[in-house]
């Protein structure tokens, strides 16, 4: 099929044209409507008019910044990436991500299966909403998609096909480049940022410590090609109830460093954790989200060194290279890396949301300025923190221990 | 054009068929001889019948190891990683690889200029040749080629393009996983072991310490995605005089950890410098290489950083994230890694050639066998030492000195 930009109207004869999708409906009268809640691409939402719970999602993805216009060219082959990825994590954990009914590599589209009883994360947290599952579906899924995609796992040729699967994904790892490891820390037409917290992202701006400590982990981000990542997993890309948990919208997805999509999490949460002294005071529900930080990190940490050690052979360990007791001491500093790292990508992931383009709704969203900036200079000395510090952390007790003593 | 294998009588068509060989010979009367010396390839040397000096090397890759015979597939598309590295190397520094007059990936065929007064360095080595301009020449290829193809020079997008031309080289990165940083240090059958040091092999093989090291070495090899390398950098990979220095047998080359190349270079020094203990035991030439490998590495680090002062923009450093303070701060501690690094990996490199496959004629050619034996258990000793220590090593000086006290 050659590429074209659907609407809510051709979208429907398109979606006929699909064997699987007219079975799905079982019939020819289908409504689409536009989401519209999209930054990058075009959502709609399809049903069958007689019978509306039959829905599906349909995502296209056009060849430039949808929330901007096509004066904002950014490649539509992010789809090819979001589709390819979200194949891998369909085999690899198919009960925490979409499932996938259809996907159009040269339409950049994909059908997706709705989630009619769940809600963004974040929108969630911000009411204070706890998710008791949250910890253990979200480690799992960091666990195996980590772990099962890196040379722990896979064999030397598989895992480089994988990875040759997604190296072109550039354009998206370059906005990561810019974004979170770049602008918001150096004069950039891109930031936002608050006048009441000017002093501090001045100061930042000099702080060579910082800048050094974030280039290093711009580096890892560059260059480390661990396991295949989501690339953009804050808590706006979960749809969540109490009881289920889906990642969405991989578009960023490529090999990258273990700690990041662990501390973009992380980060996000310590985000949440920081707004509600501002917006609920609801202690009760802050100490759910330090227990959550420790349970998220303590599964994926269990998961992953589970799958690691009933794994008897792979690229990286042979059969009979090594016995339990060496295999074990390695093991110990690769996962404390792995700590390290994460706590370092959530530092990073913590400052730019201050100071660059993209706030988060958690804390930008808080109405009273004074309050506002209280919480985002609270965010900010942490984020500063953990950049500065991560190679000193060796649990992630470290990190709740010094949030605990912020107050 | 449809891959074929040709022969000494096919390739005389084959190369008139192509303009700028006809051109380069003026002639149709041509003769081309197998020089059968390649393991993996067929390589010929063709010439002009009435003009010998005209002269051409054609290297044709098939689909298995030459050596071995077709029983051993080994896929040829391990040409068209050696044509795309010799095209980028052609364009950085030209003056230390051959020139390519013709390159066919469709029939793993690539035609160089003959280098008609040169030979192997390890050979020359071997016979205890001084090469005065190596230092210099190769110290410039690695800053040029490492940093030229890395984030700290390339655009983002350039950069991931540029990896994803040689993410496909999986078969012969995994024969590295498996002959350097595997196979030597446990029960394989490929492993060939000097009786005189079963022993030295056997503690080796029980060696946590070392095999943890290993394990740390093998992981960057796999995952860290610096810049363009070699991939097998050793003496035999250098054509050279006293004049010249020219790279040649690239293969292997992929995107990899900055201290793979370095180290694979001084780890082939190294075991030169062990060999004429036994050999010519000629002081003034081993000091003649402890004084290479410290040039070498100088040379290296000193046009690399000249090259990163003179960018002013780059993937990983923006135009004004930083000043020169902090810049010079965060290149000592990433320089301090690779040096670091570099030996880690010459340490591998030293100890796979002791136990492994493909041992060094500089050490296994020794003749008498209590001579060559003294020889494999220092080359072994010392590069179990590397392995083990690079993380305390703080300038090249540190190995030399380490080196001058063995005796």
């Amino acid at each position: 099929m050659v590429y074209d930009i659907l609407d809510e109207t051709t979208i429907v004869p398109y979606l006929l044209s699909i064997d699987i999708v007219q079975r799905f409906f079982g019939t020819n009268n289908l409504k689409a409507s536009e989401i519209g809640d999209g930054n990058l691409n075009y959502v709609y939402i399809v049903r069958a008019v007689d019978e509306p719970e039959k829905a599906l999602i349909v995502k296209q993805a056009v060849p430039y910044l949808r929330i901007a216009g096509d004066g904002y060219p950014l490649s539509r082959e992010r789809m090819t990436y979001e589709i390819r990825s979200l194949q891998i994590y369909n085999e690899l954990i198919s009960d925490n991500v979409p499932d996938v009914l259809y996907a159009d590599e040269a339409m950049s589209i994909v059908v997706m299966h709705y989630l009619a009883e769940h809600i963004i994360m974040r929108e969630g947290m911000i009411d204070a909403v706890v998710y008791p599952n949250f910890a253990a579906h979200m480690g799992e899924f960091l666990a195996q998609t980590l772990f099962k995609t890196s040379s722990l796992y896979l064999k030397s040729t598989a895992k480089r096909q994988m990875m040759g699967q997604f190296v072109g994904n550039s354009e998206l790892c370059a906005l990561t480049e810019t974004f979170v490891f770049t602008a918001p820390y150096m004069e950039h037409e891109t930031n936002e940022i608050d006048p009441l917290i000017e002093t501090e992202a001045k100061a930042l701006r000099e702080d060579n410590d910082f800048k050094t400590a974030m280039l290093a982990l711009k580096y890892r981000f560059m260059n480390q090609s661990d396991a295949l990542l989501h690339g953009d997993l804050h808590t706006g890309s979960i749809m969540i109830n109490t009881e289920e948990t889906f990642v969405i919208d991989s578009e960023f997805a490529f090999y990258g460093p273990f700690g990041f999509d662990i501390g973009a999490l992380i980060g996000n949460l310590v985000m949440s954790w920081v707004s509600h002294f501002e917006r609920s005071k609801d202690t009760a529900y802050q100490a759910w989200i330090l227990e959550t930080v420790i349970a998220l990190y303590a599964t994926f940490e269990t998961r992953f060194l589970a799958l690691w050690k009933s794994t008897e052979q792979s690229a990286l360990v042979e059969k009979g290279f090594i016995d339990a007791e060496g295999l074990n001491a390695y093991q110990k500093t690769f996962m404390h890396n792995i700590l390290q790292e994460s706590i370092g990508f959530a530092g990073a992931k913590i400052s730019r949301r201050q100071l660059g383009i993209a706030g988060v709704a958690d804390i930008r969203g808080i109405e009273e300025p004074e309050s506002r900036a209280r919480a985002e200079k609270m965010a900010l000395s942490i984020g500063i923190h953990l950049v500065k510090n991560y190679r000193s952390m060796t649990s992630i007790h470290d990190l709740t221990d010094y949030l605990k003593e912020m107050k």
